[in-house]
């Protein structure tokens, strides 16, 4: 059991901030291009304890890639593993997360794994649903309930921006349905993945998020179970064998937890039976990592010698 | 100089139809799924003499990746070499005519060559036009030109077919869009491309397209230039390097002719100052060339002991 | 904390046993193809407590690819961390062990990982000694007091078997010379790596030295440091990212603890904080890991609801 | 038919010679490193005809890769065109020369052609002889043939330098030996194909060895056969699709004519039916072809308006 008070937050990220300078911000998604680099933020979510934070907690990031995880519970709830693992495998890869190549290569065009990108559309491909707003529904609701928030929703204006430039995850899709690993109308897919990817909030909602997958699926308030065990411990080791990109192995010996990022520049991070963190940064290493967010994280993991393995 | 008159192609036809039975009909395009493997037909147009053929000459095949010579022509006289080649390259690969795993790893994201489905994607967006429509008319004036039959047309039914089931096409073009070396609607693209590849023909009308090109890109009767010389050597070299799939390197072993194939069984191939000859016969070998065709013009090779080099 | 006792080894080995049906004795390496698929044992040795086993618990079998923890962790301690990253990545790959291929496409061609053989080979090339035989002494001797047996040593014949027909670890040496990776003499460190490999040991032996890196690197008897705290960590983050071949991330959600898997039939799991365990059975998967010690730790897993996740 | 007299070779190397400053000589051929990039030669063969020649002509340096179609020949000669391509196959390849990366990906590990390194290590592997100097005694009579001159040898130092630092082809070698595409002792392989790389002339001999292929085999005096023509056919084809490294379609668009480089900065060409041409500059371009040797040629094809296409 760790113990993280706000002094620690607050020492943390006034040690860790200056690292921004180390990292970009987005630029192929325009909508994401005009993030400040100094805009910093960490929340903690103990489990059955009080949310601490500091910096800009208030401020609404999408989260990206992050949504990978919720929109696997989804399909894992809905359709249990078996059917999943039948479109998507689970091995970590050495591929960037955008790649098509291995999808050529290895027989069947299965992905690796759902936390590259054409893994996620396989896994939202299967997301129940009679249109686009049913699925992307099927999502929020989910959001919402981890968030214990109703007004979670996605940003409009970087769903749209991302569904009009998101080239290369049409050109996933068309190869993927080529080879059967997904069905039915690409242009309805994209719609509801960007507007996963697309879902906003701030450190204090996600941190709540991590907080449950910490307490293995249950509400970290009241311990009611709001994903199953099984589907939470699940997500938890993909967040730990390819959760950071290709940046996963270093990030697993680095600090030792499961944890996930996304472009916009923000991680959520699992401390086993403690809480959740939320870290936001949008200063990106060359990985696609937030710099500051990684940084806080190593440094957690040093001063409270916490590591899974 | 090589002479063939119509009881070679007789002999020669009577010779290798057997080998259809080593052929496979192509199964993923639906509208050509039906053909029959024991339709087969030969046709030699001479510079300057009198067409002769043989089998079922007036049979229509669609002329498929044949169409990407024709193409190729068109953007060469449209906006010259350096642009064409600004866009992709000039390189045989080993890697198959519908890869996309290559793209990827090159940078820039060039194709190779303007025979696979990449390039061949790249050098038809770059036809001039105001739509699709216009497009697919400055292929077909130099095709009837070429073919010197005003009726030439594409098949409206095998173009929507491959349309609608083109998804690798899809891939390969979304992901150079997203490189840069395509531009505009996709779909406007792909309408272009499948009606190229739906143009319609027998073998009569295919061999005297060849003749030209036999001719340095004069007419083979009246002598008038119908494509600039440069432009018929180029197209000519690539037959060489790359235009019969993955069997390019051993079909200028065994038959040592500029040739280009389509997987509905057609071969066209250019003796050079001599003539033009075209092979039809559907049943297709495993790298996607017509087993007849292939089998014919070994024969011819190894009786007249022509080969450019 | 779960407690494991004899009849729950033997129950489980009863249940799995009929696995090895499923399952090939490893035919590449001639002396080992003559294993029996019949033979199996497990055992476990509890931190501060009383080793228990049962089936062919005396059986010796070498140790191969578990090797590679062994050698990263003599290279950490005598090298540090930093050093020997600089020469190999901490990153998992979908790639098969055995693959040079990626290693010509990254630059510069670091191996991704120390599970995979280029790693494992640039690890070993790190050892201290002025020749083979005082490079294999630094491994035998941290083996001896890793298993409490100063009798372990390596089975020269599977050691020269394995050097004459090593050709693709020669392949991958001599790829990793060229570019500076491994540097001095390719037959020396051949030589050490088929020693390493061969090292031969029964269940017994090697789950005592699973129950050091279960007990974070300390005697699971006396509590004394036997390996460094930090050192025990990262090879336990490399057995759960890397350690079963291309089916990590499988095993990851299946079972859930760092484990190594050796083609000889042995797989090595460790409990943190628990203890060692280690099952042996030469039928492989495709995959190269045991079928028998792979339901055996699916059914340890389910049936004391473990994971570090 | 062309005509080409001393006065287009010396306005030719006068015109291309300053080009030279855009290439850079070989830097990893530790014995090739101090040529110097002013060097320059360049020597026409008529068949039937007076050798010319202009610049340095009595220059003496390795031919390397320009070997590979001298061992192909003889392992033609020796055992036929179906024992040959049993072991390496006929199809150009994007990859570079010295890939191993599609010997691993491809099934079976066939070479793609004997003009990548791997294929003509392959080839050379077939070659008669007891031992290695039988082997090279092989390729050095046909060389004497072809050159006209019993003094030719290979260069002691380069051969020696090549040996002791060509890990990438001791690589590719032991993987070949795995797949057991490669038999016997490698070390004795590689001094064969050192030696065979190290063999030493200049312009005028290499051009005579150019004017037998370009008149089929036939000694361009005499008339004699001293290649069967398919065999001369046959390495004229390989140098078209894949002679000069992966710029050969560039090449065979620009230029034309059959070719093979060395990375020692020679390029013999076949006139077919005219005459042989050898070029020497050892400044190369990032392909690794003579700059000078390539504008050279580039400039006789523009000029005479000669192409076999």
């Amino acid at each position: 059991m760790i113990k993280i008070d706000q002094s620690d937050l607050i020492k943390w990220l006034e040690h860790v901030r200056i690292y921004a300078n180390n990292g970009k911000v987005v630029d192929y998604i325009p909508a994401l291009a005009n993030q400040q680099p100094e805009t910093n933020a960490v929340a903690y979510y103990p489990i059955g304890g009080e949310l601490i934070f500091t910096g800009q907690a208030e401020y609404k990031f999408t989260i990206q890639s992050i949504s990978k995880v919720i929109s696997l519970a989804v399909a894992l709830i809905q359709h249990g593993d078996q059917a999943v693992f039948s479109r998507v495998d689970k091995e970590p890869t050495s591929d960037p997360f955008y790649s098509v190549a291995k999808l050529e290569v290895e027989k069947p065009a299965k992905p690796f794994n759902p936390m590259i990108n054409a893994g996620a559309l396989a896994v939202t491909n299967m997301i129940r649903g009679r249109n686009s707003e049913e699925m992307v529904g099927e999502i929020l609701k989910l959001v919402r309930v981890l968030a214990n928030d109703e007004q979670v929703t996605y940003d409009q204006d970087v769903a749209q921006s991302e569904y009009e430039t998101s080239f290369l995850n049409r050109a996933l899709c068309y190869f993927m349905k080529q080879h059967g690993v997904i069905t039915g109308s690409i242009e309805e897919l994209l719609e509801v993945y960007t507007k996963q990817c697309a879902i906003s909030m701030n450190v204090k909602q996600l941190a709540r998020i991590a907080a449950v997958f910490a307490n293995d699926g249950r509400d970290p308030d009241s311990n009611e179970e709001l994903i199953p065990p099984d589907v939470a411990r699940i997500c938890k080791t993909f967040m730990v064998t390819c959760g950071m990109y290709n940046e996963s192995g270093t990030f697993a010996i680095n600090v030792g937890i499961p944890a996930k990022s996304g472009v916009s520049g923000a991680i959520m991070g699992v401390i086993k039976r403690c809480g959740g963190i939320a870290v936001f940064g949008p200063a990106l290493n060359e990985k696609g990592n937030s710099v500051v967010g990684i940084k806080l994280l190593e440094k957690l993991a040093a001063e409270k010698m916490w590591s899974i393995f």
